[in-house]
């Protein structure tokens, strides 16, 4: 038996104990003859997948009953994972929910790493410049790739801070994030520890 | 006798009162008789405008002692024209500066609404909305289109309110942005006061 997490840009999967992905656009599914229990956001991907038999869409188990219709069902899983606190979900996008006791608040969208690195240099080959992870979130920069990082950075950083919570960091870009958010509790097997919830609920392990 | 602001998107022009925009794509400076002076962002422009006689490079012109070697002279020219506060141009790319005393503090650039909107898009088809100004900020959201509005503009937000100075908006986009920063002063014309300013200082009007 395997779990799956499908995103925009990699299927994540869980075997046992360890984690391995593939990309999205070169991996067949079709492939995996095990059983796999997953979740999934990517519009295509769900198409291929809703017609493999082996593979068994998690989604429909789920409460969603205090979430919004569109939202994601990842963000919906991580969210179950946690009684209080802002929940970072750090991927091709960057998703941020609040719960509180339990109970989903609302959430938002911030673009990914690699999607706001390629922005800045679209609009600019000036700004074609790598994060800095390091910059010092206090200070008002003054070199672009200070400026840049700052703008992507401490904005998010700024509104998260906000919200007074625990933060709980999870997506294949959660160490990167972890470095401005040094408090975070980082947990890159989040979702499939809601997986696992969810299936335990349902009795389907 | 022209003005005009060169950026990443438009040449801005200023003949006296009356301002008007051309696309950099396809606008061929050489066509323009009269004199101009500009500023320009554009590195594509800039190599075309250092050929042309009858267009004057105000940068060189330009006190640039307290700001950093690539910061963009749009920048530099608009935190010329305040003396205490927050500049916002809001064009391609969001820049953000703060002024103090008349001495530049330090600024960051944001991505433009137009690059922001198309990376949503480009990260899933089911992020592509356009951004709900009308948004409340002071409410966790739960509805996809409010989820990438939230991200994209309480995030700005947050970070510039956290200085407490008074807001200037500029830039093609101010307008907009004048929805969640209602009491900014938005001046379309702040580049070319501070051109202007410059021309004075110079003795070149």
């Amino acid at each position: 038996m395997l779990l799956c997490d499908v995103g925009n840009t990699s299927y994540h999967f869980l075997d046992d104990l360890h984690d391995y992905k593939k990309e999205v656009n070169s991996f067949d599914p079709s492939s995996v003859k095990k059983k796999v229990f997953y979740i999934c956001v990517n519009p295509h991907a769900k198409l291929i997948l809703q017609m493999l038999e082996n593979w068994i869409d998690l989604s429909r188990h789920v409460d969603k009953e205090n979430y919004y219709e569109t939202m994601g069902i990842d963000r919906i899983v991580a969210c179950g994972t946690v009684a209080n606190g802002v929940i970072i979900d750090a991927g091709s996008a960057i998703t941020v929910d609040i719960i509180k006791d339990g109970i989903f608040q609302g959430g938002f969208i911030y673009a990914g790493l690699r999607a706001m690195r390629q922005t800045y240099k679209n609009i600019s080959p000036v700004l074609d410049y790598s994060f800095n992870f390091e910059l010092d979130l206090d200070k008002m920069p003054k070199n672009s790739q200070d400026a840049i990082s700052y703008g992507y950075l401490k904005t998010l950083y700024c509104e998260v801070m906000s919200h007074k919570m625990d933060i709980f960091l999870t997506g294949g870009d959660a160490k990167e994030f972890a470095k401005i958010f040094p408090h975070a509790t980082v947990d890159e097997m989040l979702l499939f520890k809601g997986m696992k919830k969810i299936m335990k609920k349902a009795q389907l392990c």
